[in-house]
């Protein structure tokens, strides 16, 4: 456990990052953010250079002044999104030029172009941009893009002019030790105030993925933040914090709520079922959320199958609210020096009695570090 | 301007009801409810007794227990909602038996069945079942229909068992004067604690709707609660209170804010068109709901060309608020004995300068009635 200062405030990690993709964090208010113990939150620079265009971000004061949310912002890069773009987008050394999927019309992003967008933005955490490979990609494609990576690190600091915005780099290497070690050797040296872990959670298994994870945090600065990008669900995040990771993101939480999924303990409840509907409990007696203090299941229930708005607003706040309060558990367990053992027998329950190799080796993995 | 009680609490009129017609005002919360000066949600029997079904909601202990807005609610009967089903529904003297538009079932509503249902939903406000015939419609029908709808409240408040709930009953008689005074003088004679005018806003033209409205308003007893139905726009809340109706109802503040429309004094603003989408001021200056202390005009814009759902749930709030207000405004003026002079600046300005005859006839009759 840790805590880091930003021009926006001090935030304690690990922590979760709800995504506010265009501006916003879809269906919550800032207020309800903070309600609910959202430290940062995350802005993507590929939408928000589309629409509305960071010009009128800008205008705004950046996002805080945009999205009226007071906290910590950290902005992406757009790199994973332009890359996703498939056949849409072209990578060179100069950068990417990519159609967007608004109008088709052509866009350049490139490592100047990307921190000038994200400086107009005005996150506190700026990001390295970065080409983030695909799953499963070659190794030799594997290196000379985390080569690319580096080269592109510099050329985002050399273009870095706002002395108030961290930039953190990113380490890539896909789930090969070797590559992972070589992007590391040739990262670490930049110094940045926070380095993320990139290039996971694009295809592989989690048994690939996690060995891949517990490599990097072990030799990432430990007095630094170590983001682990594009994750997670909550197994996810216990198994993430047991390996030293200390920032999170995803927009599993809001979508999950949109599709009528509640998170909780004992796996996800599906709304749309039958179980739920004559049910008059909360989700979760121990949440503390507006949907937990104030409505049963069968009531969430019946606004899923009505198709209320509110039905998806509510689950999308309970399930951040999941989240925050799953990750504020791992820290007291943490502070009491009994982490292992919260996180088995959450994962005992939560898996229903059986702990998944992946994520008891992550366990076994953080026995084995001095604490 | 008055004031009455009901069990959950007592409420100032005139007023505007949100309608919350699955058992939800669409995309608010409760809290933001009672935030932005909600006195009054309207249930509708006809959505709720299909689905979830009111055995569900009884078990929550009613409308209040299963929505968790604390306050005063209002039931309609179902008869408007099932006679606007066409040819999915049978009118007779026992009552309706219409096709469900959830899966095709047929159900059968009746002045006692609906009595049952509004029991169970238990609002604070009931609503007698009546026949409520299309516009236009012959007057024969018109004077069967209306005798028909007072058997039918003779039969609802013998079927009341709950001292607790007060039935109101509706006055009809399309827009002819002397059918309105046939309906009335066989429905007057109830006593009921309140009285609706039905049977208008359903196709006639304004020209033609508030002369009826005014007509019934002049002969409805003054010291009980007048409610005209499924009304309004705002400037039928001004036309409305300057002819003495106390409650309101309308999907309209929601359904126009889902649209991408934000109600102001200068009339409609539709934030898909490229007005608002570089304006940084808010809807409106003067609002005190939580868009208008937050955002701008271009975020709003945004988050509607965007999609996103906070765009229809702030437009929806603010939409509320702002006939709130009006109606605030409106009772402010009637205690300052200024109304006629508020209403016509606020017309003049609505209608860009203009008043519509039908508008400042509602004015005159103001005038020409004793306060």
């Amino acid at each position: 456990m840790a805590q880091f200062r930003t021009p926006r405030g001090t935030v304690t990690t690990p922590m979760f990052m709800p995504v506010g993709t265009q501006g916003t964090v879809k269906g919550i208010s800032p207020d309800e953010l903070l309600a609910i113990g959202s430290q940062m939150i995350l802005g993507n620079t590929y939408h928000l250079m589309l629409r509305p265009g960071e010009d009128l971000v800008a205008a705004h004061g950046g996002l805080p002044g945009f999205t009226a949310y007071p906290g910590p912002f950290l902005t992406d890069s757009g790199g994973f999104q332009v890359m996703s773009l498939g056949h849409m987008r072209k990578i060179s050394e100069e950068g990417v030029v990519f159609k967007s999927h608004l109008d088709g019309s052509l866009v350049d992003l490139t490592p100047e172009r990307s921190v000038a967008v994200q400086e107009a933005l005005g996150a506190d955490v700026i990001m390295a941009f970065d080409e983030c490979p695909p799953f499963p990609a070659e190794r030799e494609y594997i290196t000379r893009s985390l080569e690319r990576t580096v080269r592109w690190l510099d050329r985002c600091l050399s273009a870095k002019s706002r002395p108030e915005q961290a930039l953190f780099a990113i380490v890539q290497g896909g789930i090969h030790p070797d590559l992972r070690q070589r992007s590391l050797d040739l990262t670490l040296p930049f110094a940045t105030p926070g380095f993320a872990i990139g290039g996971l959670a694009v295809g592989e298994s989690k048994a690939e993925m996690y060995p891949a994870v517990d490599f990097t945090t072990a030799r990432l600065p430990a007095d630094k933040p170590r983001y682990l990008m594009g994750v997670g669900h909550p197994e996810d995040l216990v198994a993430g914090i047991a390996l030293g990771v200390d920032m999170f993101d995803c927009v599993y939480p809001t979508r999950t709520g949109r599709f009528g999924y509640a998170l909780t303990d004992d796996g996800r409840l599906n709304m749309n079922s039958s179980g739920p509907r004559r049910d008059l409990r909360p989700i979760d007696e121990d949440c503390d959320c507006y949907a937990c203090r104030h409505y049963t299941r069968a009531y969430l229930a019946h606004l899923v199958r009505a198709e209320e708005m509110l039905g998806p607003r509510m689950l999308s706040l309970h399930n951040l609210r999941y989240l925050h309060r799953l990750v504020e558990r791992a820290r007291a367990s943490i502070e009491q020096g009994t982490f292992v053992d919260w996180a088995t027998d959450w994962g005992l329950r939560y898996f229903k009695g059986a702990l998944p190799e992946w994520f008891a080796q992550t366990l076994r993995a953080t026995e084995a570090t001095p604490a």
